[in-house]
């Protein structure tokens, strides 16, 4: 079995309301050294393989296929 | 200026309706040896601090506060 784990994040220069949103939460409850706040998303998987190349191909072809709009967003692949 | 990531994920055993709903989708593009999914969610925040120990410090209370529901997630700070 292999772990893996699977950052997306908006790619640089794209707008993040729900970032905005929390850098306003964050100033309203007293934190007001936050310069930027973006929000991503993890994805935990578990695969069958064992085999760490044939994994790593796997995960960033979910990615490219489903995980990921790769328009607007990068993604990240971490075997664990 | 410091740069954190935050990583919020459900703790084990809460059940994650989205992940089985991402689990069925890689299944049915023909991805067939996923064991599990899981997702959670990245905060990337850079704070105006430059002490790492004082925005550690910062980082942990914003979670607890705000960014994690502690009842059903864990989170990790990583200084970046």
């Amino acid at each position: 079995m292999t772990k893996a784990r699977i950052t997306v994040t908006l790619k640089q220069g794209v707008l993040d309301p729900q970032g905005k949103a929390i850098e306003g939460g964050l100033a309203s409850l007293g934190f007001t050294g936050v310069d930027s706040v973006r929000q991503g998303k993890v994805f935990d998987v578990e695969l069958q393989t064992t085999d760490p190349n044939q994994a790593k191909a796997e995960l960033n072809d979910m990615c490219a296929k489903l995980l990921a709009n790769t328009v607007i967003e990068d993604y990240s692949v971490e075997i664990i």
